[in-house]
């Protein structure tokens, strides 16, 4: 198979764009495609300095060393999800990046902040840990942006992810979800930073390649609590109606987003305030993140009598309803 | 397994109703469902005479015979496509159907109406040949129940179709098709007829148990053009999704229904006029049918010197756009 470009030898073949690359051609193929993205959806300016948030995976590498090649100014940002080995290694793999590009890297711990890393919050909370985990990464991208004065977070999701949510979110046709998917989410409050996903046009076969040609040593391992997670399943199925029609993800998703985010996002309207404890955005009074940290304090302090449930300081009445907040958490990003 | 409401033996476990049915108890609860989806719908009432189209398959025989059970006045439609023994074999299951029980059949034969059976109309239109039959299957079925004076056609849509259907626009976004799909297709035009989905609440899995049980003698090949059919490919991935996840068919057409569908309806605007030649609806001067038909005499016509293709007197220049036409065609109930 010959690169299309310069008839060298190519080591891929992108059948949705019905082309074969050689290494050197697909690396200037894929950064021209990020920035172009970048571009055309304003997602930031040359002028603005971008936290890049890094998981040591091989899509938010990839991000980062594009726009870092590009001339952007970035500095990356880690949470440490306190996953045993995993965390440890992708922490590594981070940490490796940033010291031979000379970049800025700074680590965030999740379990300084919300209490208690997140194998112990999924304990605390009995809530699907993919869920409190995203909440908590949200929250602590975006408090570490404002308090650094960056403008924007860029974060590594491609195609396939963006792709497999918006599946999930159609099937349950929820309409908040709808409402939210896109790669560029404003910052319409002035606790918000803007969060951008300057890959959500490249396969994530993509950018492993991109990862790979680069050298970029990054973690392949799957985080061990995504296993059998449903988005794993819906990029299955993407898969191989991928196979049987190129370019049908990419349809699915750029359709949705041409045609269809519109109509659910002039439904949608989210008032936001700020949490009275942190001062983080919030649709409630207290939020989810704080209302995560409060549970987390209850189930990790050691068991003595316990003073009746409602006479305790931090059992704030909204704690109860913490399966709605962390839902309108997510939502605090919605135009 | 025991049937969870008389104790005898299930011929039948319904996984996303969590119940377990014997025959006679699964032949009511089905009625039940398909009538109560009738009354809360509004599909027609008691005094109006229903046209209910069918093909000699389990789910249009499954649904006269719940009809003409519950006492509705009911007569069957035939369309006969001309596919060969496919059509012979289908036409005798309907035409046994009736005899049996005493129902007056129509039959229609798309040749005499298009000029020639299904087959030649592919070759003619060298379209996909289950879009130049649904167009034809549309449109025979409405002048059918207009020349009859029945206000409603029904049809044997099963909740595989319509998830199947909806699955389809769905990846392509393609927002009139989105803004079509639903179970009542009003008359928005004095020269349409109401078009009605009654059993689009009943998976294809019940309706072969319920035509099973009733002893009804149905067609059990598909149609042969029907093979490696997109429309397949998506029950195919439904039906993976529907194994892990009982109910999510049924969850992602309801969804659709209560949520999303009125937002595409909505930005939908449609003018219907008469088609100038046969007095049909039309969105253009003449409808889509006529062009097809056109298109099938020329094809058909004994080989002679041709005329320049300008001068032919049935080559409007409307024809040229078929297959916008055809899409078009496919819209005119859009409410």
């Amino acid at each position: 198979m010959k690169c299309r470009k310069c008839g060298g030898r190519a080591v891929l073949e992108l059948r949705r764009h019905n082309t074969a690359l050689c290494g050197p051609d697909f690396v200037g193929f894929f950064r021209r495609h990020v920035l172009e993205t970048v571009r055309r959806w304003r997602m930031f300016t040359r002028d603005e300095p971008v936290l890049v948030a890094v998981s040591g995976g091989k899509d938010s590498l990839a991000l980062w060393d594009v726009l870092h090649d590009a001339g952007y100014r970035t500095i990356g940002l880690y949470l440490d999800l306190g996953i045993f080995d995993y965390s440890r290694a992708s922490k590594a793999r981070c940490e490796g990046f940033a010291a031979e590009r000379g970049l800025e890297l700074r680590v965030v711990a999740v379990a300084d902040e919300a209490g208690a890393p997140i194998p112990a919050v999924r304990d605390a909370t009995r809530r699907p840990t993919c869920s409190a985990c995203g909440l908590s990464k949200r929250y602590l991208m975006n408090r570490a942006a404002l308090d650094a004065g960056f403008p924007v977070v860029a974060t590594g999701h491609n195609l396939d992810d963006e792709a497999a949510t918006l599946f999930g979110s159609t099937l349950r046709w929820d309409e908040s979800a709808l409402a939210r998917q896109t790669p560029v989410l404003e910052a319409t409050h002035p606790k918000l930073v803007r969060r951008v996903k300057p890959l959500f046009r490249m396969s994530e076969r993509e950018t492993a390649a991109y990862a790979f040609v680069r050298g970029i040593d990054y973690i392949v391992e799957e985080c061990p609590f995504a296993r059998g997670a449903t988005s794993i399943a819906h990029k299955e199925v993407l898969n191989r109606l991928e196979d049987t029609s190129p370019g049908s993800k990419a349809m699915f998703l750029q359709g949705f987003l041409e045609r269809a985010r519109g109509l659910f996002q002039a439904r949608e309207t989210v008032t936001l305030a700020e949490c009275v404890r942190c001062g983080q955005v919030t649709t409630g009074e207290v939020c989810a993140f704080c209302k995560l940290r409060d549970q987390v304090t209850r189930a990790t302090r050691p068991s003595r009598p316990a003073p009746a449930a409602e006479a305790h300081p931090l059992d704030l009445p909204g704690t109860r309803g913490l399966i709605a907040d962390l839902h309108a958490a997510s939502e605090i990003h919605a135009p």
